[in-house]
């Protein structure tokens, strides 16, 4: 198998996103600028309260991947969709964009994951997540031949969520750690922290080597208030941590060193699903090219400045000519 | 049943709508800015040639009655998708705008209809619609108390092709005739129009009181290579004709009267799917508030401007303030 860039293993959603505004989500009871896990049946409640929308594959770690591919470097995929349209629409939408994805669909009738994306006027996004298939993910689905061909291998946080899903990112982490591979993770949302606290800080130990988290969810991992302080408790737990802060830009920790990318600016935040997501994927990107870290936290910046630009989690630009234009490639 | 501003029957569809090139259109041979009807396996084999899509629903008479809603007025919708995921995000996106649609789901197995939309750096769409579960409409689904209620009865062209949905079309055009009620018919596609040519002509002769057509169309209907003879013969066969050209504007024919209305300046021409359909829209909003028919054009002009400055054909912007601030409503 020949190497590839990054192998994300990740949940397997299609987003519904919708534009709102705050009296909806105070109405529904939503917890704005979050990701709540929902039954079935609450996600049936939520679509009938939510406006017209918009179907775009989504997921976090395939979000990154789908990144990757528009930077031009290589992915693949591992997560679990049902043999129905939205499934059809995942896989369809990853190899479109030239990542591998190949997981057998999920036996039975569980459906495809759905993400329902409440986006207020300020851009904020609230995530309403039904995890359907994705809890099939299990140990069996990871190939060791393609961790192995990986030089990164990407989780995401949400993993923990579904119970299955840890034997696999578990087994994943192994083979890439026995193979001299890097081994990244992306914490995801404060409140998957605290409901899953410490597994994180062991799972992070053990090993993690590239840690990806915005202010709130390292401030939450160490229970901390202060971010310069969570800042220096990571500094001594994983080689490289690059720490998003929104439009404060990202602060990037490799031993003692620090180094710092400023947000690029954009004309109107529309929807800032995926901001986190393509932040990681321009830095790996650039990782896995050999820039500085400087370059990869630009290259993060850069990404994400073009996903909260518009609808969606995928991007929509060439980001390989949008690098090329700010001389980051 | 209480009174409605507008029925509309169509074709059920779900669009999948994809960035591509002109190079793209020319190696699947997609006939430019053009519908064209495929099959089950050609709608597989296209999808595979397209690049990362957006869900979003459509069909032509839906996206109308999408545009009366956002507009403020009161809609229904008749037509029929299969319950699957499609079908129930169709049936949403129209519910959530606050057009009524309870058709019931097809029986069997056919899926909704689908359009794989290719968007061209010009904004231009090329379309490509798998009826699926679109053939299943048939007489049994007009409900005669629904189509007294409706002020206008809204039929799009496109439905000469489902063979069962001309039944449709007349049983609901009898109706609307016998309780004083307007028939619109959208003439959809030229190539449409090609097809069905003499049924078109027949039924525009019997049935029709308000008639939308883009230039293209209408000289098709006629078969005469002028604009102004194309619309000086429809001058004698319906009581209105709202006639589009583009950027050109439209002319809006009425007995011996000829009004105008300009185009509305967009930025940037994202894409140009439902164009037609937000036009008539904005058109039918205006009639059936008694506005002149220079306004209704100006309504029409101001919702195709809206739907052209963005992916998909339903609407983004609150219609309603859009009017006020261009002093229409």
């Amino acid at each position: 198998m020949s190497e590839i860039d990054v192998l994300g293993i990740g949940n397997a959603i299609v987003d519904i996103i919708a534009k709102t505004d705050d009296e909806t989500l105070i109405k529904l009871d939503l917890p704005k600028g979050h990701m709540q896990l929902i039954s079935s049946q609450d996600a049936d409640r939520l679509y009938d309260g939510m406006g017209p929308a918009t179907e775009i594959s989504g997921g976090s770690a395939a979000n990154t991947c789908a990144g990757i591919g528009a930077f031009g470097g290589s992915a693949g995929f591992i997560g679990v969709v049902q043999e129905d349209q939205f499934g059809k629409v995942f896989a369809h939408d990853l190899n479109a964009i030239g990542v591998k994805f190949d997981t057998p669909f999920a036996g039975g009738q569980t459906p495809t994951a759905r993400c329902l994306v409440f986006v207020t006027p300020d851009g904020e996004r609230t995530m309403n997540t039904y995890l359907g298939a994705c809890v099939e993910l299990g140990a069996e689905d990871i190939d060791e031949a393609q961790v192995k061909a990986a030089k990164v291998t990407y989780l995401e946080g949400y993993l923990f969520d579904p119970p299955r899903a840890k034997e696999a990112f578990y087994k994943a982490a192994e083979i890439a750690k026995a193979n001299g591979r890097r081994v990244a993770l992306s914490l995801s949302d404060a409140f998957c922290v605290d409901r899953h606290r410490d597994d994180f800080v062991k799972f992070i130990k053990s090993n993690v080597d590239v840690l990806f988290a915005n202010e709130e969810e390292i401030k939450a991992l160490f229970e901390v208030d202060s971010f310069s302080t969570a800042a220096d408790l990571i500094r001594h737990e994983v080689e490289l941590a690059a720490l998003t802060q929104g439009p404060k830009g990202s602060m990037i920790i490799h031993g003692n060193i620090t180094a710092a990318a400023p947000a690029f600016p954009v004309d109107q935040v529309v929807d800032t699903t995926g901001a986190g997501d393509l932040y990681a994927a321009g830095f790996l990107s650039g990782l896995t090219q050999g820039a500085s870290l400087e370059v990869c936290g630009s290259l993060g910046a850069l990404a994400a400045s073009e996903i909260i630009s518009h609808i969606g989690a995928r991007p929509e630009a060439d980001l390989v000519q949008l690098a090329k234009q700010h001389e980051l490639m």
